[in-house]
């Protein structure tokens, strides 16, 4: 159906002048000065004036596994990585009853009222969970396709070549509609690190589909393995489709040895994006992007049984940014929005994001003086329009 | 004057059992199970389940400087902690005209809200700003007297013994009613680090008062500057009294190599204060603890020339606890709240501070199932109670 042409009037785009901003079929028609807009098209927000931004990015986030919305939950995770693996499946498969759909289904709602309308979410491909993550996670794709972008990444939690099934369960997930193809620590998990690769770009490959790897291997192990997949991608032609996810190895070394893996990176349209941990090592954000990576950020898990915090803001998440890596000038502050919106949006693959006409009508109005202070505050009062649509006032999701 | 005894009905203190509290005279009168308190006793607040925690004490800011509601101001300051120094000057004494009042005030404001009733800040002695920033500190501590406790440490920013006419003017601010001797970095700033300790640890037994030192020196350097405060320390009695802020050189050792050190700052009642880095290394705080020594946090420079970022928010600085030591079990999310809340007491040395009877009624409700819950969420819905009076509902300062 189409809209008729509405106003979102005097806002202020990344901070600059006051503009009025045309929106029609749920796209940006056209922006204006601020005042410019005639007074007899409809006026689809009031901006008095607040920040315009356009949709924030939420570059991984784990919805299938999330306890959100319900009864707080201590956590039991022994300390290992594949404690916690398996800590999950005995948390998901047996204690918590509660439907994904009531606990993703919420999360979404608040990712979309802190104005996050595209979201890239790992969802579980494992022979233990059978296809329950992959169907129910689908489903809310469906009941939320109005409002946000999801994209679903096919992830092998519990490792690829070690479990038998996984490439399959994986392979089925793609047909079912899950968009990218997952992968998870080829030396650590998978234990035979050619043969996983081989694996992972051989299904993007036969599905023409994009790659998304968590790479928690350190130091001169995660940088070896990075270089084996910046191989493959060169190998596979698969530039601008990787996402290396976590990349805590790139931590371990001092950011000048890494120019060159750094360049190669740029090369080959790879992204390297960070949780923002603050307790492991994160790779060093400023000089990869100053080398032209591109770089996006997500919250990993929220709330579930891996550990309890997070909550899906990707303005605090930038936020995290300025405080990990010590950034206090506004330019940086900017660079850590950018990595939520446009660093995010390009991971993605997204083709008409941004604040010009002709860009989806994503946006979200912030009640701040500049970008800078969008970050800092993190103001939750913000106004998030979807498609042309007000889905959020004030922090507060308007409902399905 | 005398108050008559009023009910803060059916909370859980620390997530337990729900009990109704009796405040009488300012102070926590009894503690008897939910509904045992008489009907006709009138409510002081209606707590609905919700969790009691004491008030959150807020160990290390620097009202003073704030910039905080001012219009932002990007940050201008080099990169070494000299040349933030110099570019706090020209800022505080040549830019910002907007008094100290209208800055350190609505901060006040904000962290009452937030349930800070304990706030231990320090006041900038510096000859080159005179006793502008110790006479409108204390002038604001007069004005909210009778909401929050307000403790004040002569702090040489631009150091001591190089910088003629600190110490004089720090024993100014002492006699003027400036609680605590402050001192900075002995060595890398003062460059004598014996005769420095000599002089603040001097200060300190002439006119009978705490010791709050900042130590940012780094790795082996800092760590013998701390063997060298706990010899001032037992040398001078000052057993109990002395707070040993940053401390981020103990940070840079394997926990265990420590153990010696810290049951000698346990020996000594020396607190280590921390807050909360993310991009220092910072003391092994679970460990600390484990060994007996006292831990504070504090939100340092809140939204000044120093940097943007922080907003004194002590369950977000709980929550950063988390964050940066990796916690996320219950005990240790209890842990960090207790940092901020008995750890920070003890600190301050504060003697009527608790949750049980005779204790100052200087209390939070936050809407939050459990303590580990109240830390992930932050939410800035509390009610705050001081000397029994209701301060802040649901996050909103309720006016002086």
């Amino acid at each position: 159906m189409a809209y008729p042409t509405q106003v979102i009037r005097n806002v202020r785009p990344m901070g600059g002048t006051a503009v009025d901003v045309l929106v029609s079929n749920g796209k940006i028609d056209s922006i204006a000065p601020a005042g410019s807009a005639s007074g007899e098209l409809p006026t689809l927000a009031e901006g008095n004036g607040q920040l315009l931004l356009p949709a924030l990015v939420e570059g991984h986030v784990h919805l299938d596994k999330t306890l959100w919305n319900a009864p707080w939950r201590p956590n039991s995770a022994g300390p290992t990585r594949w404690d916690r693996i398996t800590n999950e499946h005995a948390v998901l498969r047996d204690e918590v009853h509660m439907p994904i759909a009531e606990r993703a289904g919420p999360l979404i709602e608040h990712c979309i009222a802190r104005g996050s309308l595209y979201i890239r979410s790992h969802v579980d491909a494992q022979t233990l969970l059978g296809r329950r993550h992959i169907e129910d996670m689908l489903a809310m794709r469906q009941r939320y396709a109005h409002l946000v972008d999801l994209q679903f990444v096919s992830f092998p939690q519990g490792g690829m070549l070690i479990a038998p099934g996984t490439t399959a369960l994986m392979e089925q997930a793609l047909e079912m509609g899950v968009d990218i193809v997952g992968g998870i620590d080829p030396a650590a998990m998978d234990r035979d690190p050619i043969r996983a690769l081989e694996t992972i770009f051989g299904m993007a490959q036969r599905f023409d589909r994009p790659i998304d790897i968590h790479l928690h291997d350190l130091a001169d192990l995660g940088r070896w393995e990075i270089e084996r997949i910046c191989d493959f991608t060169q190998e596979y032609g698969m530039q601008g489709r990787v996402v290396i996810s976590h990349a805590y190895c790139l931590g371990a070394f001092p950011a000048a040895d890494l120019h060159p893996l750094a360049d190669r990176l740029s090369g080959l349209g790879i992204t390297i994006l960070t949780c923002v941990p603050m307790h492991f090592t994160v790779p060093p954000v400023a000089m990869l992007r100053s080398r032209g990576v591109n770089v996006a950020a997500g919250s990993d898990g929220i709330r579930d049984a891996w550990g309890p915090t997070g909550n899906g803001d990707m303005l605090e998440r930038a936020m995290f940014l300025a405080l990990r890596y010590g950034w206090s000038k506004d330019e940086q502050l900017a660079d850590a929005l950018d990595v939520v919106t446009h660093g995010g949006a390009k991971a993605l693959g997204l083709f008409d994001y941004g604040l010009v006409p002709g860009c989806a009508a994503n946006l979200v109005l912030v009640p701040a003086e500049n970008v800078a202070e969008a970050v800092i505050d993190r103001s939750p009062r913000r106004t998030v329009i979807s498609r042309g649509r007000i889905v959020a006032r004030d922090g507060v999701f308007l409902g399905t």
